[in-house]
Parts: C-alpha cells; structure tokens; sequence
C-alpha cells in the first residue's frame, strides 16, 4: 500500500497553472525532495527567455511537476476507456516522466554547443536516473524501462515522449501562462480527455481532431514567437559566444573567475567525457546552474580581454545584438565587412571580431511525419495518421523542416555604416 | 464636444470578457438605451447551443456592446501608426459596429427558413437603422455610409465587416468564453495590435501572421466544436419543424396559442414581406423575441395535432432528435424507410413524419480567397495574401466550404429498427 | 454497480467556471433530463440582474449542476480525512443538492411578493421532491432525508444547507464569474480542501480561518454590489408592482393578455394555496419561468390601463425608477408629495400612484451567530466558532442585520420638482 | 513632445498579469535600459518563498514594471475626475514609482539583519536614484521630490506611498498570481477606479468601500498564508543564520569561497556603511543579486566548518528547519535544551548549536492608524477614516500588530528527544 500511494507525507503543491497538485506516490515524494532534483529550481525552464517575456521565470522544477500532474489525469482518463493500466505501471509512468529531463543543465541550447559539446542532456538524464535507481534500490527500474521505450505496453511510453506526450501538453501551456503569450495556450485537459490506446498504441479519438490541430498550430506560433523569437536566439548567441570566450581564454592559461562547476567545465576540454572521469563530470554537472553563468558573467564585466567583457556585459546589462533574420545564408562577404567593422572599432583582431558577428541559424519543424506519428482513432476503429485525418493542415509543410538564418552584431554597427 | 464624447451619462458596462468597458460617446449611449436595442437583451447569441453548452445564454445585446469596445481599441492602434481617424470617423464606425446585429431576431437561422423566408437579417439591420436616424435627425448618417460601404475610407468599413472585423473578434472570444470551449480562445487584443491600414485597406502587419493562422484555427474548431455541433444542428431543426408545423396548422385554421407577435408571423404567409406591411413587418419583429417562442411552445405541448405536441415537448423538455452526420447526402430510400416507421409507430400520415424525420446539409468555409481577403503587410510595404503569406495553412482547404449532411430522427426510432 | 456510478450515459458537462464536469451517479443523470430539472434552463439564477451586469444571463440550471460538482470534491476530502461516507450516502446527498432549488420559480423574490404569496420555493422544493421520488420508486429517500435534515450524520445536511454549504460556495463564484465583479470570487476549491467532519458536524481546519474570513467578505460584497445593489432593487419593485397591477386588474375583471400558466396565477387569489388545488398549482408552477413575464409584459405595453403599461414599459425596455436609499424609513409625507406629483402629472389616482411611488427595505447579514455557525478546528481537536476565532472580523457587526430603506420612483419626477 | 511621450523606441512589455503593458514616456524606456534597473531581472521578488510555492520566481523588476502600469491607469482615473495632473507630474510620479524599489538586493530581509546591517533598501533607494539623477542631468528632480513626499501635490506621493499606493495593488495582486493562492487576488482595477483626491489627498469614492474592506482582508491572508508563512520564515532562518556564520568565519580570517561582491560585504564590517566608503558600497551593492548568494551556498555545502556546511546545505538542497509558531515567546529553558541537544548530536559547541537553533519573533498589522489613513469620500464631500465607514472591519484588530514567536531546529531533533 505504502508503496503505490502518497501516505504520510505533504501531498499538495500550489501551483499557478493547474491549482493544487496532488504527489501520487511515496516515492514520488523522496524523488522530489532529492538534490538532483531539487536543483531543478535553480534552471530556467526557457533560459534567457525572460529578457524579452519579463515573466518567463519559471524552473524546470515546476515544469517537471506540472507533467507529472498531467500524467495523473492521462491514466485515469485511459483506464477510464477500459485499458489496463496497473498500480506498478502507473507509478513506473510517472516516475519516467518526472524524471524526463533530470539531466538539464543551465541554458541547454547554448550549453550543449560549448562547454559539454556532444553529451545531449537525455544522455544525463539517463545517467542520473541509473545513480538514482542505485540508492533507491532499483525502485525506479519500471519507470526506466517505459522511459527507454523497452516495456511491452508502448503507450506508456508514448505518454512520456512522442508528439503528443504530457511532456508538450504542459510546456506549451506553462510557457504560454508565463511569457503571457496567451495565444499560445492549449486545451491541455481536453487533449488529454480524447487520449485513447489501441493495439498497445496511443491514439487521439477522431472528435479531438480540432483540439490536434489547435495544438500544432499553437506550438508553432509558440515556436515562431517565444522559443525562436529573434531577440531569445541573439541573446543565447551572446551567452554562446561569452563561455566559448571563455573557455578559450582558459585553454590559454588566462587567469579567470569561475565558480568550482564552471571552472571545472570550462577547463574539461570539450567532447572529452568519457567513462574515466564521469563519476566527476555527473557531480559538476549537478551542481552548475543559472547562478554560476551569471555570477561569473558579472565577474567577467571587468575583464580586461575585450571580447569577454562586452559580451558578459552585454547578458548581465542585456545590451543585446542587433539580430537580422533571412530564408537564405547570408553572404561571406557581408559577414567579412562587418567583422573588419567590428575589429577596426574595438581595435581587436579579426579572429575575435568572429565572437561578436555571428551567423548561424535555427530550424523548427511543427510535426514530425517520420516516427511517432499522431494517430486519430475514428469510431469504427480504423486509423489514420493526423495528416490523412485533417483535411485542413498542410501538414506537408508543418513536417517540413523551417530553416531561418541569422546574422547577429553588436548594435553601435549601424552607426558605423 | 457633447457630441463626440460621453459627458454627463452612466459611462462603464462591466463585462467578464473583458472588464469595464466605456461607452466612448453620448449617442452610443442613447442608441443603448434605446428599444430597438435593449430588445437584444431578449436575444441569446446562440440561440439553442445552451442545449449543449449550458452557460451559453449570452445575448446579442452583450456581443454588440463587446464589439463596439474592439472598436475603441481597434481605432486606438490604427491612429499609432499614423493614419488619421476623425472623431466624427471614430464615431460612424462605432455606431455601424455598435448596430451591425441590429435586426436580428430570436433564433435568426431558424426563423429566417420559416416565419420570415426570404427577409435576411442584414436588410432588417439597415431598416431599423434607417429607422433610428430618421428619430436621431440624421446623426446615424456617416455610420450607415460606413455600415453601407459607401464611404470612402473603405478600411472602416472592413472594420465592422470583413474576415478580419471587430465582430468576430469579439464573438468567437465571447463564445468561446461562455460555452466553456477555452481552446476557441482567440488573442483578440494581439490580432488588435497587428492591425494597420495600407491605401485605404484594412491589413495585418507581418508579425501577426501566427495570430492570424490561430485565428482561422480556432475559429474552425468553433464552426465545428459549437456552432455546427451535431446536438446543436438537431436542435435547431426541431425549432424549424415546429415553427413550419405551427405554420401550416395556422394556414388550415387551426387554433393555436401564440403571443400576439408570434402569431402576426405565423399567420403571415412567408415570403410576403414588401412595402405594404414593411411598418407591421417591423413593429411586429421589433417584439418578439426567445421568450415568445418559449411560451408558445410550452403550451403546444399539449396541442392535440400529434407532430406539434412532439416537436414542443421536444424543445421545452430538451427531448431532441437523433442525429447522424456524413459527408455525402443521405439515400432517399433510407430517409423513407425511418418516415415509415415514425408514421406507423404514431400512426400518423407520412407528410407528417416529414417534420419528424428531417435530413439537410450545413456547410462551413474558414476562410474566403473570394473577397475581402486577408492582407498581409511585410516591412518593405509589400501586400500578400494570408493564403499566399502562410505555409502553414492548407488555405485552399480553409477556402473550399466544407458540406456534411444530417439526418435527425425521433430517438424511439432505433428500438424499431 | 449500475446504481452507484455513472455507466452507459453521457457523462460530462462542460461548465465555464469549472472547465469538465462530471456526472457521479445514473440517477443523477436522469435527475437532470427530467422536466423539471430542465425547465430551471428557463429561469436565471439572477432575475433581473442583468439589466446592470449584462453577463448575468446564467441559469438555476447551471448553479444547480455546479453545486453538485462541488458536492464531489467535498465528499473526496472529507472522505481523504478519514470520515466515512458510503457511495448510498454520496449519492443521497448528491442528489439533495441537485434538488436544492427545484421550486424555484422566475424571479423568486417579487414572485413570492405577489402570485405566490405565502407560499416559499423551499415548500415547492419539497414538494416536487416528493413527486420525483414517486417516479423513482422511492429511490430518493436517502436524499430526501438528508435534506429535510434527518438523517444521523448531520454533516450531510450541512453540505447543501448551512452557512458554508456548496450551494454558496457555486453561487458566489458563479455570480462573480458572470457578472464580472471579480473582486467577489471565492475560493472555493481552497475552502472544501479544509472542511473536516467532528462529531457528525462540518467544521474548518484551522488553517482555513483566512478562507473563511475572505469569504464572508466576498459575500457581503457581493449582497451590495450585485444581490442589493440599488438598481437591481428597483428593477425588482417594478417588476412586483408590474405584477401586482396585473393581479388586481384580473381580479377587476379586466381583460388581460397572459401566458396560460402566468393567467392561472394572476388569477389563483394569492395566499390560497392548500390542499385542494395542490396539483394544479404544481403543474402550472412547473410551465412558468422567466419567458412568460416578459412575453405578458411586452403585450402589456400598449394595455389602456395607464399604471400597468408604464410598469410594463418599464421592464420591456428597462426605463428604471429612480432610487433613494437611506438608512431610515423614509418619511409618510415626502411619499405621500411623491405621489401626488406622480398622480398629478398621469391624471391617474392616487391609489394608482402607489405602484410607482414605492417604498419598502432590503436587508442582509453576512453570518448569522444563531444556528448553523462555522466552526473552526485547531490541531488540538478543540472548535470554536468563527465569531470568536477571527480576531479580525467583527462579527457582532457580520451577524447584525443591516437593513436599508429605498424608495422608488419615476425618473421624470425629478423634473417636476 | 520627446520628452512627455515614448516615441521611437520599443513600447511594450508583456506581462502575465496585465498583458500588453504601455512604456509612456522616453525616460522610463531610458531608466528600464539602464544596468541598475535591468540587475532587479535578478532579484526574485519573494526570496525564498519559491521553497513553499513553486511559482514565486517572480522578480522585482516585474513588479517595477507593473506598479508603473498601475499608475498610468491611475494617473487617467484622478484626471477624468476631474483634478490636474500636467504631463510633467505624470511622468515624475511615473519615475517615482518605477524605481521605488532600486536598492533592494537579494534576500532583502535576511541581509538588512545580516550584512547590510543598518542600511535599509529605502536608503539605499534614494541613493540610487540621485546617482541616476545625475546621470540623466536632473531629468529626475521632480520624480525625487514626489518621492521624498516634498511636492506640493500630496496624493502623487500618496499614489507611490501610502496605504494604498499602486505599489500594494501591483505586489498583492502580482504575488497572489505567480504563487498561485488566488485568493489573495484583488481588484486592483475597480480600487484604482475609485481613487479620487480631495484638498490634495488621496481619498477612495464611498462606493469603494467594499472593495477596499477585500483589500484589507486579502492583504491579511497574504501574509499568513504566504510572507509569513512558517515554511518560508523558516527558509529566511536559514538563509539569515548561513550569512552570519560565513561573516564570522570571514572575521575569523578563515577561508571562504564567495563571489567578488559577496565578499565585500562578507568582510565589510556590518554596520560600517558610512560616506568614506559609500562609492565603494554602492557599486558592490549593485552588482550583488541572488545568483551571488546560492552559487557561493553551493560551494560552502561542503566547508569543513560544519555548520556552515549545514546550513548551506539546507538552503541548497531545501533541507529546511522545522519551526513552531506560538503567541508567546519560547522559554529560555527549552531553547537551550534543544541546543544542548544539537551540540551533543553534532559534536558542536553551544555558540555554534545557536546557529542552528533559532528563536525570534514575525509581526504584522493589516492596516495602520497612525499615519497614511485610508480615507473615504463620501457624495456630499465629507470624508471618513476607513475605520470609521467600514461597520465591518475590526480596525482595531486589523491596526494591532500582530505578533508570533518561532522556534526553528534542524529536523532530526525530533528523532532525538
């Protein structure tokens, strides 16, 4: 008994989006309250989202509660349907997803292309949840199972990532409640009623169609006017560029203030973990957060290299790039010109001046027709993938890979045009 | 000064759309306060969805007041860009959208294919304006212009009717509101701040083109969700039948209870609306509203003539039809066979068992590619499209009207078959 | 099984203020499609309120549906908590508020002021009841008991009717919801989490103190900005004068339009309701709601009787009275000038003049001290009421009535003076 | 004309709370740009109160911005009734009310009894200010004298600062939010609507009274249930103990991480803050936020001073003192058995068991009678103290503080004793 429910224990978070959370399990519980996890705290779920939408504050933390909350209310609306979903399996489900993204670091995106190039953090995550497995005596080995997609019930799985996981339907809304991005939200508790699960599949009934629709539409808008809004991308370019700098100078034997993660991170030269130092990695890892990229970077203000400190003032004061967007690459040339630009003004070298022009670009597709598909269930029992079952989606081009460009400069250029 | 603001009079309605809402001008003021107008208090907005979705009794009179704030904000926004709005403009284009619904009846789509054929609601608008100026001494003229399209800044006009006008902003958010469908939920005031004028047209600057792909999205997913619900189309078709029921037994001479408004329509032949009776025509409508057609029906609930006892019972005590949906017309042979068994079941005639088994079509389109289309403003100055301008959506689909067919039935039906 | 859920039915409602809700019980199902729960879609929750806050068009339909959804979150935590209560007693006290307001007519308060004088909704509650009961063959029983208040675990009683019942806990965040006034929103959600059960009475956990001193002052707003608030009032009184005309004109003989069920009333010699005509008057009361006054009223616009068309006038195109309000009765004299102005300027008498020249009080106490208190709980087990464990509101003032004086009159009298 | 409006730069933040909120003047662009603004982006508004409600990751910078929009509205009411406030004023008192709150630091509590010592934010404020006063050539003298209540015009300092200035109705209203205790919400629209100013005082319209009687009421229940909720006085402990501890061990000339500023006031004498050094002071201050403190508390979970250690660990992994509140204080005699305990437990000496063994005392009163009255304005102009109008309010409660002593211990004591 004491193992499939939440006994004696607090049992309510308050939560701003859904109201009161309840903790399901015991365990549940103690995975919460673990450091690892409680580190969540400390990361922004959007990174430096909050320079343009002030509210978008919220942690990984609550993200990861409010999915577990939506996983409570998916399994009772697929038992409701008559499918078997049995104590143990839904405590292992939602094991899996609160733990889904446990080995985030701080700002991923910028994270992942400099100080851990080439360790994805669903590698952590996994890491994370087999040191946890360990000191909880393989308690959580179900739930790591459906997180691997190796259980025999696929949907659990499915549940806790696909294109239509409790993952995104808590996302999208919590993003959309905290930059203030109302159009952005989704009908989250009606998606989750249409849930439904054939041949061990998860499948939406046909009258979620326009809920379907909605969603990927939202996500979309989601994607185009908060995740790649240009001034979020120009400012993770700067955090980029800053700890690239940074770890250059390092390499270089410059003397610079870290805290103990960071510096750890910033002298490990990069796509070097391996199994002889993971054990050390893991705990760094653990302990790095937003706070020690901005507390070295106030640090950095002051640095007399020139590129660190512009670009550290740049995030602490957010003095942010001019960012320019374009469907094509922009020419070698343009991007040449404006870094001579750049490095006659500052009176630095052309290589540096590469830390303050940038160009690169991003990329979003809204619905992926290779795997995962999302499957609609009609009342005869036939199946048709979401793409077949709207007539009105060009779901051609929302599967089509948008690729846009951007070219990023310090914003005194203009003046020097 | 009186004229073009609201001085001395009652100038804040509370509305949970949004809020307190000024009145912004006396004469707004006056044609609230008017007969005319308070009659839509009378109107719900939706007529029989509260079947459906039962917080759905928001009236026509509360639609026409939130619309009318649109306007204020919509005016605000397009006067920051630069483009001059007078104060005698701001106050046509209020009056037009603040009386565009003024000529509904109760019911409109029911009644406008029964008691009042072939007389839409648009020429009873413009009538009853007519109406009012003639009592305000003219003061309505430049708000009909507008209303007409006849003046020349044609984008005002686009602003009370278009695919982009203040009154669907304002109803698909209201409905949305009060029937619980919280993912219709349009971002009116984003889709506000996008709006711009280019040559005298109405258009969306470019960055608002996600909230316009959630628009048409969401307002799908209404069409569907709501406004054609297949419980909300039975229920319409039971008023319509009762309504011809009530006709034909008026036509023989039947005696039947009906308020006295109702009764001048019943006892109307339909279709004979013209110049003769235009002032009864109008002082009748004027008085009738969702109440007479609740009394009556209440009390043909006991009428002897078998159909119409049926029928009223039907709507009074929310008894409504069965109802199958398909995307192509039902076969005639099958339609025959149920009139069979509904007139031997209650031995009734089979030209009777036609007002019980009803089979017809409804139709939607999203989107229009045929006029007062959607323009989308780049940065450069250049006009596209919305159908050109998205990739997303399937706009030839949005555009193409989609028919599906009904068939309704007594439920009694399915235990003979 | 079937008995005690909710099998092969519809099960879910879709209301604007909770999102989903669902239906517990079969027999609460059928509960709902019968008559006479249906005709409650016909009367507003509000009367007439909506003549000052538009949105307040919502129905005794959906508060009804509402309070018993509260029902089931309240039965859940009492249940959490330790306390007993088998699925026949959820189910009886379910139903008990399902049923609350049966015999609820259209505009309770000035109906009971004229047509059915001495005759309360909570009598007719009981009263339809009984006949539902009849037609469940007694399944009602249980329900029943608790709500006449003899069932042994009083607790049960004082979930549908006691100072913190669900019935104030839905319809004041309900009102608040459609009327816009949200300074008057509750939590509701917050104050059933903290009901407990002791000693077969409903008590609040201590920590709930703050709730509940929150929502005797949301209620007491609520009585006098929406509930009293002055125009509402006066609204009210043209209402009950409009009818009470009606009532001596019949009596008087004089032909007079009318609903055939608001005739049978007008006519029924008020407080003369007994034994003999029991089922008369039950029938007819179930066919009268909101529609036929306003269907009546707008025939008698244009009656010859002068007093009965100005009320009438009044009502059909909201022509208010004026109101004074004032903490004492309102001198004979200053009442007595009003009418003779008023009997003056109509050439009507001056017992005629008393239906437009009217004065009379409203009162209103936010907690009553005498039966029913909220107790409070603190860790130890030990209760204490409100009154004494709230050092913050002064109860003594809460608990006193507060009575105003209003007297109504024509607008057009200011101008004689 | 640049002066008094915002002209050509970005317009528009969006906000979770208010939507779209409006930049109306050029300088308040200029002042939001600026790095002692732009660092309140790194100072949660509530501290410590995340640890019990997972969303209050709000930061002061959101509530600036907020209280600003606040005094717009407000600035439009005070006119449209009818009182001067000249473009000149509103943009004073516009700049009075953004950076009311630019010398908090992090934590505020917890560092004015710790490191700051005897230098209040409100100092610290002012000295900001004419720093940016400076800088910006005097552009801000008359938003200073309104601050520093030395301007003729009372009620703008009054709408800064008082009872019932917009910064209340912004933080009470924005905490209740991000918190998610909805409750505590208020109506901060219809209170703002009701400000008026008689003989140059902020007054409220009678008709306010209820709503600011909710106010009040509200304003409690935040801050039992959040500010001084048992949890989140206990986290300040916490905090405040870690600080003391690292300053001692600092004194002592032990070695200890932290950040660059940190470690100023680490090593700065508390209380030391004089003009020698108040450059220094200022400068330190300002780049001192929240990331300083938790990356520093990380790095001191493993100090080989053991309660240092402690502490930080508990701040870091939310390891939290369980605490009891009482009426009363804690005798002496308990509290050092519980330190004996501690010390015997950890092998500590008795001055260290102090560190973690804590008692004082959290006051609060919801309404003062002393001084900045809420005033109420009656129709015949006569005005009244809130506590006189309001029957209900027990003023006398609400003005008396409130006091409660608490004892904070680590958790395993219970497992001792």
């Amino acid at each position: 008994m004491g193992k499939n429910s939440c006994t004696n224990k607090l049992k309510i978070i308050n939560d701003p989006v859904y109201g009161f959370i309840k903790i399901p399990f015991d365990i549940i519980y103690d995975l919460i309250e673990h450091p690892l996890f409680q580190r969540l705290r400390r990361i922004r779920q959007l990174g430096l989202t909050q320079f343009v939408y002030p509210g978008a504050n919220h942690t990984r933390f609550q993200h990861a509660v409010g999915a577990m909350h939506l996983m409570g209310l998916a399994i009772e609306v697929i038992r409701s349907k008559g499918h078997d979903i049995t104590m143990e399996e839904a405590r292992g489900v939602t094991i899996a997803i609160l733990l889904h993204d446990i080995g985030h670091g701080p700002f991923s995106h910028s994270l992942e292309h400099s100080l851990i190039r080439d360790t994805s953090h669903e590698t952590i995550s996994l890491m994370y949840m087999e040191q946890l497995n360990e000191s909880f005596n393989g308690d959580l080995d179900l739930g790591m199972e459906i997180f691997r997609n190796r259980y025999h019930k696929k949907f659990l799985h499915q549940l806790v990532s696909s294109q239509l996981d409790v993952d995104r339907l808590d996302y999208l809304k919590r993003d959309s409640f905290f930059t203030g991005v109302t159009e952005g939200v989704i009908g989250s508790d009606r998606i989750i009623k249409m849930l439904n699960v054939l041949d061990d599949q998860l499948v939406v009934d046909e009258k979620g169609i326009y809920s379907i629709e909605k969603f990927l539409i939202a996500r979309r808008l989601m994607y185009w006017q908060v995740y790649l809004h240009r001034t979020v991308v120009s400012s993770e370019q700067l955090l980029l560029m800053m700890l690239k700098r940074a770890q250059l100078l390092t390499a270089n034997g410059m003397q610079l203030f870290a805290t103990p993660a960071l510096s750890y991170f910033l002298g490990n030269e990069p796509g070097k973990f391996d199994l002889s130092n993971k054990k050390a990695f893991l705990e760094q890892f653990a302990s790095l957060d937003d706070n020690d990229i901005f507390t070295s970077a106030k640090v950095w203000c002051n640095h007399k290299d020139r590129v660190l400190s512009i670009l550290s003032n740049g995030l602490v004061n957010r003095v942010l790039f001019s960012v320019k967007l374009d469907n094509n690459p922009f020419e070698n040339d343009l991007i040449e010109r404006m870094r001579k630009k750049v490095s006659g003004h500052l009176s630095i070298s052309s290589d540096e001046a590469e830390y303050l022009v940038v160009s690169d670009s991003i990329s979003n597709y809204a619905y992926s027709d290779m795997d995962d598909r999302i499957t609609i269930l009609d009342k005869k029992g036939n199946t048709r993938d979401i793409a077949d079952a709207s007539d009105m989606l060009n779901i051609s081009v929302l599967s089509k890979t948008v690729r846009k460009y951007f070219l990023c400069y310090p914003k005194f250029i203009k003046e020097l045009s």
